[in-house]
């Protein structure tokens, strides 16, 4: 007879309390939704909210969200795995040719401006170098939902500057993404030699270039939409021979017997870029990133945005609440002065880089782009969060990018507004002048 | 000028390296769903393909997810919790009342006969009365799904039979949830005197009907069904009255202005209720189960099941690769004899019961229905998770568990169409024979 006893220890597996991991779950979830709402409610975005009920269910304030449970890293990694994935699946390669020169010279200066003077300011701020490089890179990136939003309230959506805006912003994502694999390459290679910063930069130029291109023509090829092309151009011989090719390709993905199979397909490439990404050493944000550039021409074939908001909703909100239970108020002396120097710095840089970018289409619009382009949002807390991970930047830089991201946000909507509003009265004033100007002769 | 050191260690925040969670992340992924992908191509379900894989992953084989992978658990978690929530949605209480006095006597025989039959043999098999009770616990829940497909394949899902399996499902699911309440209550109350069994049942029996019984009137009352149908039926001038608090009613959650809101809601609910659960001292995905339950009836409503399934897709897989990965052949030669034996109770018990519970309708049915609830599938392994997590049973007893429900899911899809095809031959003599007998005549 087998003889099995009962007090046989769990061997090998070191489980977490299933109880204490869903009731953190609930109560993190719970936390940045209300706090998501509240923020909606007063027109701000819920990014803001959620990282606010983040630093609340933090180590600063209630302590119920804290480094030991370090479970929580793996939803907020896969919650910045997707969001990454949908700001790529946003931008829309083959809409990039109709957004036109003014866009990109307005995405570049807005670009380039924030970053010199993001990494100077840092260094008078007697920050590292390389501190002061993941700085600059989180000052970088614009995220234009929450202007889309007040231009929206001010019936402006449809306005040159608003079109100028979301086009530059689809740019300023690459570029922001472009700069974060330069720096996150090259912070991981610590000798910094010049040939090791030409190295790491032909690295990740092949990356992506690599998965761009190739990624792009085998999503084509998979989803079958050159065939279709070709069916219509091809004569009647040549058609019978190509359908059977293009048959053959298309089956590859068709034969597939599982429930919902491209979204799985896709789902594997979001994760296998994203662990190519880091064994290349670059941030896997960026792998996620590009997959979502790749499928973003073939989103309405598959109905990848229904089928992503759903785990956006779930997954997001971690990755919120977690890098703002990271934020550190113990040193809040030190921090507070940092913040605000560079809370301006990015403010104004932005405003007039952008600003510079669109001057030739009159000040008011240059000044409604430059304002509508200074929220930074969600993709410099990312950036903020892959220094703290490689262990380059230290708490306290991570707090002041968090808190720099938060304040730019909250502080855009005004911005924006008084600018728009000052505008205004000078085109009435100075119309008024004209009509007065008429009436007189 | 403030200093800030660059060497700053990153302090409490003992962070996940995340290259490797998501190259893991990427591996596990992609193992299941090949592994599911494939068994789908033999007709078998998913399910064992994502097992398989898990146990290939697993420390017995390959060691590439191992006990230090813990993070893994949460997804595990996750997705034991809204493959619960499913498997409750699909259990509409409104539709209990159609399905009859014979589905209800398939379930119920068909859950005491494995219970009493594994708890004893299992006794004598010289498990403990804890381990004897969780492996007749996991005896008991059917997987129909299955079974379904097979029934469909073989052009009988429309049949008699299928509609008694479906049915039986339905209840056998509540059943199993009920059993499993009060195993894992009886076993986390260390002493088991009876007072204590009686008070642990009179808290899941509470705990199951105020959730139930109140949260169906309050997803009703808040999706607003009620105030409709009082629209229909009260005079004009009550009706004003009435629409008014209906208008107030309706409102809190249309007041909420993020996106997805009835989602988020649910979303809540389901780990509200999970925590709640784990709280009173029940399973957390009991709790998941039961929010499923009260949502079933207005899924259609807010197209739970659109939302879910990408949940689903993403998260289940995990669920079953740790729990393949947690089986250990380590000690192969004492866990494959009482696997086989238990295999052979599980497949005799579930058939004779529930034939037992149809025998009204004739032999053909009667057997048809008793192989078709054979394989149990994804509840067993719930079942076999939570007395893991519980140190209630040990590893040995879990890999003889999740292996008989492995067994039992591939050995079902050969009995149905045995027993289907000897049936039908049988039917045919005599058929012929009656044939013969009336052509004499």
């Amino acid at each position: 007879m087998l003889n099995i006893d009962c007090d046989i220890p769990v061997v090998g597996w070191d489980s977490l309390e299933p109880e204490e991991t869903l009731l953190l779950i609930f109560v993190a979830f719970f936390a940045a939704k209300v706090g998501g709402e509240l923020m909606e409610r007063l027109k701000l975005p819920a990014v803001t909210g959620e990282l606010i009920a983040g630093v609340i269910l933090g180590p600063s304030i209630l302590s119920i969200i804290t480094s030991e449970h370090s479970f929580m890293d793996v939803l907020a990694t896969l919650g910045a795995t997707f969001l990454l994935f949908s700001v790529g699946m946003e931008t829309k390669l083959s809409e990039l040719k109709k957004v036109g020169l003014i866009a990109a010279s307005v995405a570049t200066l807005g670009v380039v401006a924030p970053f010199v003077a993001g990494y100077y300011v840092s260094i008078l701020l007697n920050f590292s170098s390389v501190e002061a490089m993941f700085i600059a890179a989180a000052l970088v990136a614009t995220s234009v939902g929450i202007t889309a939003r007040v231009l929206q309230d001010m019936g402006m959506i449809a306005s040159n500057e608003a079109k100028i805006i979301l086009g530059a912003a689809v740019i300023d994502d690459i570029l922001a993404m472009i700069v974060l694999t330069l720096v996150s390459g090259t912070a991981a290679g610590e000798s910094l030699t010049s040939l090791d910063v030409v190295i790491v930069i032909a690295e990740a130029a092949c990356f992506v270039a690599i998965v761009t291109i190739l990624g792009t023509r085998m999503v084509r090829y998979a989803s079958g939409k050159r065939s279709i092309k070709h069916d219509r151009t091809v004569d009647g011989s040549w058609s019978i021979h190509y359908n059977t090719r293009a048959f053959k390709r298309d089956s590859w993905l068709d034969k597939l017997v599982q429930k919902e199979a491209p979204f799985v397909i896709i789902l594997i490439v979001v994760f296998g870029l994203s662990a190519m990404a880091s064994y290349v050493g670059l941030a896997a944000i960026i792998g996620a990133f590009f997959a979502g550039l790749i499928f973003s021409d073939t989103k309405d074939t598959y109905e990848l945005e229904h089928k992503f908001e759903p785990l956006n909703v779930l997954l997001v909100p971690f990755f919120f609440v977690v890098m703002g239970a990271r934020v550190d108020f113990t040193d809040f002396a030190s921090v507070a002065p940092l913040a605000i120097a560079l809370t301006v710095v990015a403010i104004l840089t932005k405003l007039a880089g952008c600003a510079a970018g669109a001057a030739t289409r009159g000040e008011k619009t240059a000044l409604i782009v430059g304002a509508g382009m200074v929220p930074r949002g969600e993709v410099g807390i990312v950036v903020a969060m892959i220094g703290l991970n490689m262990g380059t930047i230290g708490s306290e830089t991570y707090s002041v990018i968090v808190l720099v991201s938060i304040a730019t946000t909250l502080y855009a909507p005004f911005l924006i507004r008084t600018i728009v509003n000052a505008e205004s009265k000078k085109e009435k004033r100075s119309s008024e002048w004209r009509f007065n100007l008429r009436s007189r002769t």
